[in-house]
């Protein structure tokens, strides 16, 4: 990231405030839900040109049901950094994660401003202050990028427990390639279709959601190459925030082949994977697959009781063991071999086959664990 | 119950077998899943002629995800008590909670069913020792009555946090009054809508999910001062289904005001119900009204940025206090007073005013806690 933009951030406690200067061709997906925060609400109107000079991101208020006021402070943010960029405060997008229900305290952020202004820069550790600037309840800071003659680098912040629990979730990227803003949008609709909705639900968003793409335009690339370095991208930080999950031991990884259609498969995936029952047996080392059999039937896609299913244990990323659950719809009474592995693992894939018809898809997620609810129940208003 | 049906049953661990000796007309609402158990086809399919003889019904396994033998077994389990009642095996129903996909232990069910049938009794023990049979994760057995000069008696078994996971609820519903099958289900539809579909979300359900009445038809009865009772007595057993949530602390209950229509009132309360956030919020006793705000957001329903939301808190049915939140769409600043509220209660309701329309709905659920985890990871597989 850092080499592609100046950036800088602070994080004082629960409030952050941080800058990127990133001029460029832009495109943006934001949040269904129907209280938008007004910084979403400014943010889409002023990247309808196309067109932005910088973004400006605070953490702990998400700026959200916070009527005329909040629409108020989001543009007043904007404004501060247009004045510094010497253009106009509708070429500056604007993000917010944080509490819902409280007016910003602009006091803090225009205090801050300058300081962060002032500490600019393009070396690894402007881009570890800005990434940590919109951090809530995230254990790490995310970065991801992929390089070939063209760059693309991204940063975000969510919990990984999206969905069902719409902890927000920010992405932004950033590519020397060169697109227009039309190109851009359907680019990155498709890249977050893979990756960033295969964490989440549609319609089963924060107030605050946002994922920005500028592009700088230095250089060439074919549609295919830059779709595919951002697919990428955007799978490796979605990854990061479900691995990320509130409290989480283990990232979870449900696939499903041969389902109907692909949008079948993604959907069947998404449910199983947020099924709260099955989050806990994987907290248990418990292979209870009758869990996933049970979210599956409820999906609402289509089934078929003699489907296969394995389950796969991976270590830091290697397969340690693979281990069939069900064949032809029959258990195969291999749990105890299966809670072995998956006491070894801390990722954990299922593996569904439907034979039904061609449709592949998956979804992330991760494990509920104690320390979910004592993060969440111990988070303040 | 006792006082209109011959009953009994054992549990021996997590074995449990009960009957129900109960002649009369029935119906039955079911679940929606896809991998519905082979005792939910079996039921369907016996209580088809609107008429049953007795009801036997087993627990520590679903009989779901068990094939052609699940079904056989099934099928045994109603002759088995047909046999006895000198009846077809077609006038019994059978109902199973407990896990999924392993073949169900006929010889157990076989081997305790003499002692089981020999201590029917319409003592008040034998209804307590059938409602016992069926528990899983209950922590209580679960009763309603309703008396006028006629009678209705349920009893249920569910463990609260059904939806999102669908711990499987049953309940068997009996009454002395008179109604042809086609009355019964038109008026058991309703009920459970104002119900146990106030605790759950239609598809999102378990395998085995059953609700059924039998009318003895012994007792004439206006159908709208029997509906008035059946309402009465499936609300009184949802709510303890509620209450009872896999180790809950405190019954939520989201009631929505003035939304466009009733439909769109119970779906907004569903989904605030059903949000982890709240649910954690609600044990930390934080009263996190943004939370509440952005589950609603997603719900699909039209909302209302002016609208109200208060907070009312009660210990043991009993309101303790009502604190305002948010009026018109301004938080009143009002949390150290809720949290106080929250501290002393165990049922908080949520009460938003949208000022949309005449729709109001409501639905209950409990708190997410600890122990929901500790339960979920270690119930086996």
């Amino acid at each position: 990231m850092h080499e592609l933009v100046k950036c800088n951030g602070i994080k004082e406690g629960k409030n952050g405030l941080g800058i990127v200067v990133c001029e460029g061709s832009v495109a943006g997906v934001f949040t269904q839900n129907k209280f938008k925060s007004p910084s979403v609400v400014v943010t889409e109107e002023h990247i309808k040109n196309g067109f932005i000079e910088g973004i400006i991101a605070n953490s702990g208020n998400a700026n959200a049901f916070t009527g005329k006021q909040g629409y108020k402070d989001a543009k007043r943010m904007c404004q501060l950094l247009a004045e510094k960029l010497k253009t106009n405060t509708e070429s500056i997008a604007v993000a917010s994660t944080g509490v819902i229900g409280i007016q910003l305290d602009m006091e803090w952020i225009e205090s801050r401003f300058e300081k962060v202004y002032a500490g600019l820069g393009n070396k690894e550790e402007n881009a570890l202050a800005f990434a940590k600037s919109i951090m809530t309840t995230d254990r790490f800071p995310k970065f991801a990028k992929y390089k070939e003659d063209f760059k693309i680098a991204g940063v975000c912040k969510g919990a990984g427990m999206i969905h069902p629990n719409m902890a927000t979730m920010l992405a932004f990227i950033f590519t020397d390639a060169k697109f227009e803003a039309g190109e851009l949008k359907e680019m990155l609709r498709t890249a977050v279709k893979y990756s960033f909705n295969a964490i989440s639900v549609d319609g089963d968003t924060s107030t605050n959601d946002m994922v920005l793409l500028v592009a700088k335009g230095e250089c060439e690339v074919s549609r295919d190459r830059f779709l595919n370095g951002l697919k990428d991208v955007c799978l490796n930080l979605a990854k990061q925030i479900a691995r990320d999950g509130e409290g989480a031991t283990k990232l979870i990884k449900v696939t499903i082949v041969n389902a109907k259609s692909e949008e079948e498969a993604f959907k069947g995936a998404r449910t199983v994977v947020s099924s709260n029952l099955v989050k806990t047996a994987v907290f248990g080392n418990d292979p209870n697959w009758g869990r996933i059999i049970a979210s599956l039937g409820y999906s609402g896609i289509d089934v078929n009781e003699e489907l296969d299913l394995k389950l796969l244990g991976y270590r830091d990323g290697h397969k340690i063991e693979e281990v069939e659950l069900v064949k032809n719809g029959v258990g195969l009474g291999n749990e105890g071999i299966a809670r072995r592995v998956m006491e070894k693992s801390n990722e954990i894939e299922f593996i569904i086959n439907l034979k039904l018809g061609n449709g592949n898809g998956y979804a992330y997620g991760c494990d509920l664990t104690y320390d979910y609810v004592r993060i969440n129940s111990e988070y303040t208003t």
